[in-house]
Order: structure tokens, then sequence, then C-alpha cells
């Protein structure tokens, strides 16, 4: 049975950019990558699940902040190579710097200036469990 | 002098994706590529300017179309590899379907279902210039 993940195009490594938007506000949260698993999952779960390059498996957006990202709608372009998803981002914040999104530094005057406020001290975010 | 694209981590292709945002909807309108040149010519010209990865050169948005997005505002992602640009979207179009945007599609009860109507006829949009 064709699924609508069968229409997407992956690159040639298997993935596809995704774009996390906030739902309500249209703030745009952060931009990760999805294989065909994590899209599969992201469906199922009705959460954001992606694909880290870095660590090379599926990454549960939130499984360690807290910081979850409900599905609320998914979208596919033109090109079928990039998807965006409307969210509701648990806590307001999205970024492991503990801001609310990722995109908090703007170009101005030929320099990189941070624009949107921490949160939440990062160090609280991914503080270990009590035993 | 160090720039504020030495700060962009470009990726193995020397490319960063470049999502182009309409800066008062916040509507996302499309995702594309940046390299360095394009992303120095969209500050310089104050318009966005994509790289075609299947063109392999620079792509002044709305070249042909006359849909030219203007630029209102660049941001860079925590991991420095992703842009995020507010644009004003000249006639309203950034899809070359003739759609105010790329994301048209919807993922609705296993389908990908066109939740955007075509603004314009692509075929208008893109007709040969009288000599």
């Amino acid at each position: 049975m064709k699924t609508i993940l069968d229409e997407i195009k992956w690159n040639e490594a298997g993935l596809v950019p995704a774009i996390a938007q906030q739902h309500d506000s249209g703030k745009v949260l952060m931009v990760a990558w999805m294989n065909r698993e994590a899209l599969a999952a992201t469906l199922a779960e009705g959460r954001a699940v992606y694909y880290s390059r870095s660590r090379k498996k599926l990454w549960r957006k939130g499984e360690q902040s807290g910081h979850v990202q409900k599905l609320k709608e998914l979208r596919l372009d033109c090109d079928s190579d990039a998807v965006l998803i409307q969210v509701e981002q648990v806590g307001g914040i999205a970024c492991h710097t503990g801001r609310h999104t990722c995109f908090y530094r703007c170009a101005e005057g030929g320099a990189w200036r941070e624009v949107e406020p921490v949160v939440k001290d990062p160090a609280e975010i991914y503080r270990p469990q009590s035993p």
C-alpha cells in the first residue's frame, strides 16, 4: 500500500529537512532532519521525532528536556523534499540553549546579535535525574 | 575581516538551508539552499538569492516571475547551520505552482491533500516576454 511517506523525495542520505513552527504564534522554532522511520514515528506518536545525524539515531524531541513538540499538522512542499510541522512546543523552549527558538541570532550591522532571551538555564533543563 | 558569513557552518557542499517566512503573517513560504555567494548577494541586494542545486548557479528569486522576496531580517540558528529569512513576498506567490506557499500539501487521513489555492496560473506567471 502506497503511503504518504512514499511521495517524499528523501535525499541521498535518506533524509528531508523538517521545519518546526509553533502552531499558534507562527514562530519558526527549529529545523532538523527526518528519515523515513523518524517521520513514521512522528505520525504514529503525534510528537516530533527527528534523526540525529551526529548520533546516527532517532531523536525524540524532548526525551531529555521534557520539551516535547506535539504534532498539530504536517505539510510537504512542492518539490516533495522538505516538510513543515506545526507543533505545540511544550515548555515553550525548543532550543538546547534554553530559548524559545533556535533562531535567536539576528544579523545586525555586520554582526550576529542575540535577540531572544534565555527562558531557562540549560543546566536546569538537562540536570541529571535524582536517583 | 571576519564577517557574519564566517560564523555559518556550511555543509560539505558549501550550503545551508534557508527558510523564507512572510514577515507579517508568519507563513512559511519555502525552503531552499544558499551558498556563501548567495547569502552575500541576499544581504547586498536586500532580496532572497538562493543557490540552485539542479542548475548549479545562483537563483535570484523572482528573476523570471517577478515574485521577488524582499529581505526584512536574517537569523541564524543555534548550530549555525540553517538560516531563517523574513521576507516580503512580492505578488504574494512564492511557489512555482502559483500558490502563496510551497507547503501546500497537508497530511490528512493517510494522503496528501492540497490546502492552498492556486493564486495565479503558472502559464501566466512564466509566459515568455513579448518581443
